[in-house]
Formats: C-alpha cells, sequence, structure tokens
C-alpha cells in the first residue's frame, strides 16, 4: 500500500514551505492549510508579496542595505548627520539602528563579516566599497557596530586598522551588562567588557 | 523624526508573512529576509506553490476532502473497502488516519464540529451529504473519529443518533492513555475512557 499524498498542489506548497528556515513539516502542513482557508484575495496577496519583494528589492549602491530605490532611503536623505557612518553587518542590524531614533548618520552594510573559519576574508564582505566613501571630507567618525562575536570582533579590528591611518575617527559599540539585565547571569566575558568600559559619573 | 521603514515591498511581505498562524512580527522579518536571500527561482516557486494550491485545490463532492480532482483520489479509488466510512472533522485528519496505512474504507470530512457556543449547528458542518451516501447498500459501518472533545463528542453523539434508525452500525474511536504515554501524566478523563474501554486479554 503506497504512503497517503496530499493533492500535488498542496504537497508542493508544504514542501516549498518547509524550506523555510524554523519551518518544519508539521508547521509547513498548518501553514498550507491555513493558506487554503484564506480568501483567494488574501492568499494570492502572500504570493504577490513574496514575488514583488524579490523583484523589486536591490541593494543600494552607495550603503549596500536592502532597498527598492537606488540609492536607499537613508543614503538619499540630505538631512541626515554626513559626519558619521555606522558599519553593520546586515540590513536588519539597520533597522534595528533606526529604532533608536537617536543615530542620524549615514550606514554601510557588510552583508557579513570577516571569518578565516568559514573561508571569508575582506574581500567577500562588502568593503571595499566603504573606502571611496570615506574620501568625503564631511566625514569624520567611523562607528563599527558589528556583532560582539568572534567574527564581529574580527571585522571591527580589521576594519580599524584599515581606516585608522586615513585620521578618520574610528569608534566600536560599546560592550556590556545590557539594561535590565543581571549582573549575577551576565557571562565572564560580557562582564569584563562591561567592567573594562565603565564610565565615572 | 518618523519611524524606521523597510522599503515597501519587504514591509509588504513582512506583513503578508505576520497574518499566519504561529508566525508573530520577528518570525515575519526573518522569514522575509530568507527569502530576500534565496535564489529567485526558490522563491518564486514559493510564490507560485501558494497561488497554485490556492487556485487548484477544491473539496471533493463526495467527501468534503481537499482534492485537486473531483472525486478526489480517495474516492475515485474503487479498490477500497466500500463497507465502512469514516467521519473526521478535517482533511489533516484524513491524512492522519492514512498515515497508519490499516484503514482501507472511505470518508467523510464534517469541515467541522457541532458547538452551539460557537452558533455552529448540524447545519453548518458538511453533513448533509452523508446521508445520501448512506443508501448504498454496501455501506455496513460509519466510524466516528472526530476529536475526543466537547465539539467533538458531541458531533458524534448527534450523528450516531441521526444514523442508527438506519440500521447501519455507528462505531465511536476508541480513547484511551495513548501508546508510549504515563499513566501518572493521563488527566482523569482520559484515565476513566481508558477503564471504561477495558477490553479482556
Amino acid at each position: 500500500m503506497r504512503q497517503y499524498q496530499y493533492a500535488k498542489p498542496l504537497n508542493k506548497l508544504i514542501n516549498e514551505l518547509s524550506k523555510l528556515p524554523g519551518i518544519g513539516g508539521k508547521t509547513a502542513q498548518r501553514l498550507a492549510f491555513h493558506i487554503l482557508s484564506m480568501d483567494d484575495k488574501d492568499a494570492f496577496a502572500l504570493a504577490d508579496a513574496v514575488r514583488n519583494a524579490k523583484t523589486a528589492m536591490t541593494y543600494c549602491s552607495v550603503c549596500g542595505n536592502l532597498t527598492d530605490q537606488d540609492p536607499c532611503a537613508i543614503c538619499s536623505d540630505d538631512t541626515r548627520d554626513k559626519s558619521t557612518i555606522c558599519v553593520v553587518e546586515n540590513p536588519r542590524d539597520v533597522a534595528a539602528m533606526e529604532k533608536i531614533r537617536e543615530y542620524r548618520g549615514y550606514y554601510h552594510v557588510l552583508h557579513g563579516a570577516i571569518s578565516p573559519m568559514d573561508g571569508i576574508g575582506p574581500d567577500d564582505i562588502n568593503l571595499k566599497s566603504l573606502i571611496p566613501r570615506l574620501h568625503d571630507e564631511a566625514v569624520k567618525e567611523l562607528i563599527i557596530a558589528t556583532n560582539p562575536n568572534i567574527e564581529g570582533e574580527a571585522t571591527a579590528m580589521y576594519i580599524a586598522r584599515l581606516i585608522k591611518p586615513s585620521g578618520i575617527k574610528v569608534s566600536r559599540i560599546a560592550h556590556g551588562i545590557p539594561v535590565g539585565g543581571d549582573l549575577e547571569y551576565a557571562d565572564e566575558v560580557t562582564l569584563l567588557k562591561a567592567m573594562e568600559g565603565r564610565r565615572q559619573l
């Protein structure tokens, strides 16, 4: 007796959904049945959203951020502070930074971090395009906001060494105990960084 | 200062994804970025799968199961056992039953259960179409496999009372301790059902 199979179009949908990260077989099945129970309008809106996003979204030729216009909305915003560029690993980090509504400079998205273990060198990330941006005399500071892990730190060190001779100030975002965090549960490295980064009150 | 927004096509995708059950804002964002990082081919395959499933899938006019052909693959399979019809709440239950590879009869999918609290009466589920199927003299037994909750039990009772006068045997799947389950952790109702349903060895 052969294994029961859902009808082909349903099976195909379950199969495609289960390729998404964090979506296992059971979840894909649940989502597929939900999609079938949706109004045609809503289901087609989802299908179109996937297709349109993939078609319309591109990378900003200036900063590398995801955008549907080139240069992106941030790079083409003249009211922002031209003196700082914040270097981040990926477009989600831009969104995270923008959420704090404090930083008003520009960004540079690396799309990764240097990781010799994975064979990712400085030429494999979006670093080259950063150099010509620094020739603009308005740029005074480069804030490196790569993730506080081995790859992010290595990338930060690499960029710092690369840029420092040009005289532009290179800074790194602070590591420490997260606000609302508990000293008792902080790992030693974070605690050490928090001590190192202490400031006079 | 206005809130940072992803570019419209990306925002739209995040928005559509977050309408799916169990997909919150953060997950929708993660999925959207993943979709953008996919090959065009794979992303379009996902979009097409959603659209095709929604377009091609319909309900079997005989049993009510989800299908891309009418009657469905099960109803049009003449080699199956014509003497039994198993009544389930939804198409996923058909798949679950088929997985055990033991049951070889036909199905009837109710698409819900009677729930007076939610205003769902016998006419609001796919029950009417079951009656003509029972006029086929080959049908000897109706197995009611609705879920073991209040709505499922009420539905089972209702169908049993409706069908019994016709002389067709009406049975209900057994409740009890799940295989591999632990007596200690079983709830009282399940344990009670398990005791009631005990069989001589």
